[in-house]
């Protein structure tokens, strides 16, 4: 079938909206019909040419949410009109479907899938073990940020670095938000941020800016934004004895952290997290259900909303940091 | 008072076996009779001039057992003819006393203590909090192990890295022991390794050769000797998803480790760990009286006994492969 879609033709370039072609579904495949999708900058990073893994031409897009369309031989956990999230893994591996071929072509010329989710195609095929069946009463416009970010967000907080009220360093409650753009600092604010921090505003590094505040370090620190450095001022920001760091973004082809091993040996602990360490099939329509509920806000990411012929604006947007999350809606 | 130690006077050249100084202890401080005292790594890493804390003229010596000859003011928690066992901390900042003076000197010039024990010299002052009281039947000779080296193993892998028995891999229950000199392989079975791996019987490096025995990794690993690139292998070698590296050994002045962050992004954990995470006061003295009742074997260990005037050999035992520890008798 026919399905119009963001085609990434090469690293670098802006992305050209297309009509491709969408085989049906294989055995244990779904076809989705993506209903929205947001921008994230793991897109963009990918787009770059940055990421060791990213593959070109290739259909971008891994923080959707849409509706079955038709099912595969095999598949019983979903059936067309369902309401799913597609889930990304970790690693995508060959940017290909399980058997190692692609649904997606332009002009008889093969494009690759990425992350197991391209949801920057109107229709998608994935595979069903990469599908979250969700309350078909969601609003996708905002659920879709479950299929990443704000899962990533809330997971890592919770299941890598299982932060726990009121710990021994009597700083608890105290969540220090850092960024270089002051103007996501009220945002922050309304999410429970204490103290917000523009590493611009001092002349020393922002690991000595965060012992100033404690001494010892910071109970638990989070690099967000895929800078080695920032990496390691995180982990050397963290709280001798039993400081947690935890690595969420990712950094560029061949780049590697460091430190000197005696942060180790004094007690701080360095470890990652993808997708916040959420099982999507099982937890994440538990999370559609909070974001329904209200327990989970979404709808302050959603700065921007626009349509497909305008997702180059989302990344402009996305760079010059004027968006938190644009959602693209077909 | 005058007291038989030996002096390290500058890096890199033997210690010397001279009669020293004393002082008396003052607030807070013990003055403690060694009665035995093991020759550790970290010993000869500190006289090698590589330990960035180093500082010379010095008395080293981390892991002694003795009697309370003297105690200063204030002092409560022991009292003359107690047993104990020296704790060092795991930074001993100024290599001086508590009141930043020094209580050693030879022909007036004074010496450095060395991690708050200075076991090296027939007498000691270390501060009381310092000081673990132990059972007066306890053999120095096999106990004082356990101020650092056994206690540093054990509490590395129950303290530290939590290890379970019947963990998820199926692999549970196999213990790898990986060392350049097949001599200590037996000892290493008779304290339980399932393999015993020389990484120089095989052409590729011991990270792909671990990956050979579980394509995953290894739930745990320990890096026991302070090079950063094995403590790289270590943790590239543990589990996927939840795999934990403990480092052990102590680097090299300036030295640092690296990876690329995509290995904690995928769950493996980089840790560490000093003196095993064992709170000395409180712990210490139920393991010796786990040493007594046999529960930890300690004279295995001990492979090698002789006086202080031979403790030059007790360091060229240990570069040279022959000895496990030598235990110095005074």
């Amino acid at each position: 079938m026919k399905s119009r879609a963001a085609v990434a033709f090469a690293p670098g370039k802006p992305l050209e909206i297309v009509e491709i072609d969408v085989a049906p579904p294989k055995k244990g495949e779904v076809l989705i019909k993506v209903t929205h999708t947001g921008v994230c900058h793991t897109d963009a990073f990918t787009l770059s040419g940055d990421d060791p893994e990213g593959v070109f031409p290739v259909v971008l897009g891994h923080e959707g949410a849409g509706v079955v369309v038709e099912v595969g031989e095999g598949v019983t956990s979903v059936k067309p009109g369902d309401h799913v999230i597609p889930l990304y893994t970790a690693e995508c591996g060959e940017c290909l479907m399980p058997d190692g071929t692609t649904r997606f072509s332009y002009n008889g010329q093969p494009l690759y899938h990425y992350m197991g989710c391209s949801t920057f195609s109107e229709y998608t095929v994935v595979a069903e073990v990469s599908l979250a069946k969700i309350n078909p009463e969601a609003n996708h416009e905002h659920v879709c940020l479950l299929g990443c970010g704000v899962t990533t967000g809330i997971g890592a907080v919770h299941n890598t670095a299982k932060v726990q009220p009121g710990r021994a360093s009597g700083e608890a409650g105290r969540i220090i938000a850092i960024d270089t753009n002051p103007k996501k600092f009220d945002l922050a604010r309304r999410f429970g941020a204490t103290d917000c921090i523009n590493p611009n505003d001092y002349d020393k590094p922002i690991k000595d800016v965060l012992l100033d505040i404690n001494k010892w370090g910071i109970d638990h620190t989070f690099e967000c934004i895929g800078n080695v450095n920032v990496m390691r001022a995180a982990l050397e920001s963290a709280h001798r004895g039993w400081g947690q760091s935890v690595i969420i973004g990712v950094a560029g082809a061949g780049q590697e952290i460091s430190t000197r091993p005696f942060q180790l040996v004094t007690g701080r602990v360095w470890k990652g997290s993808a997708f916040g360490g959420v099982k999507g099939r099982s937890q994440l329509p538990g999370m559609v259900e909070d974001a329904m509920k209200g327990d989970i806000d979404l709808e302050p990411f959603v700065t921007h909303t626009m349509s497909l012929d305008e997702i180059n604006d989302a990344f402009d947007l996305m760079h010059e940091g004027k968006s938190i999350r644009t959602v693209i809606r077909y």
